[in-house]
């Protein structure tokens, strides 16, 4: 089997700008943000599918999204956000371990879908250092 | 205060096409599908957005989507779902009361987030019955 990115981002063999961490749920920020303080919700255990996921381990996962979503806007200064979580290529799902988008938005920015990989990773830590200092 | 469509959709005072309901959570088809079998999962309570609500009421509400989404892809051979939830008007929240959206997507179809109104009330209950013979 493949390795998957995102439990070795949780186990550490990859680096990640972690905003929250217990034994079910991590969140990092996303690395191809759509906009500035765009973060993911990532259950530890692997799973590819929400599907392949019981009841309730998805509501451990999304139950940790208001919490995180009102500190990246108070973070970002955003006044909206987007949750999406992607399930299978034809729904444009990149990475097979299951992931919530919190995407923050801002009134007069543009509301595009588009995403830039971030090379700028102090930026990213800053970012995330005002997000944490909101929780 | 304005009435609130998913409140009169839930009472009963407006039509809706259902899929699911209990004392927490009601899932109904989407009047403005992205693709075939886009439906909606919302709280009974009415809350505006996901910021507003306790984890575990969230968790209650996507809790309910693996299930309902197994039966939409049954019921309408997509292989793969987008699970979107917006919050604010910079977010294209339309309806201020939280719903999460549910889009089968098919491989070949184009992805895009363009929705049409549905006058077609007949079709729109035959895929709902396609849908509830697979939960």
């Amino acid at each position: 089997m493949a390795v998957c990115v995102f439990c070795e981002v949780i186990a550490g063999r990859r680096p990640g700008v972690f905003l929250h961490r217990d034994s079910e749920v991590v969140a990092f920020m996303d690395r191809y943000p759509i906009d500035d303080g765009h973060s993911l919700v990532v259950p530890v255990e692997h799973h590819e599918r929400l599907t392949d996921m019981d009841p309730a381990s998805v509501g451990a996962v999304f139950g940790r999204v208001p919490g995180l979503a009102r500190a990246i806007l108070a973070g970002t200064g955003a006044d909206a956000f987007n949750v999406a979580q992607n399930n299978g290529w034809a729904a444009k799902q990149v990475v097979p371990h299951v992931h919530v988008h919190i995407i923050p938005r801002f009134s007069g920015r543009s509301t595009v879908w588009t995403s830039r990989k971030i090379t700028d990773i102090p930026g990213l830590e800053k970012t995330a250092a005002r997000i944490r200092a909101c929780m």
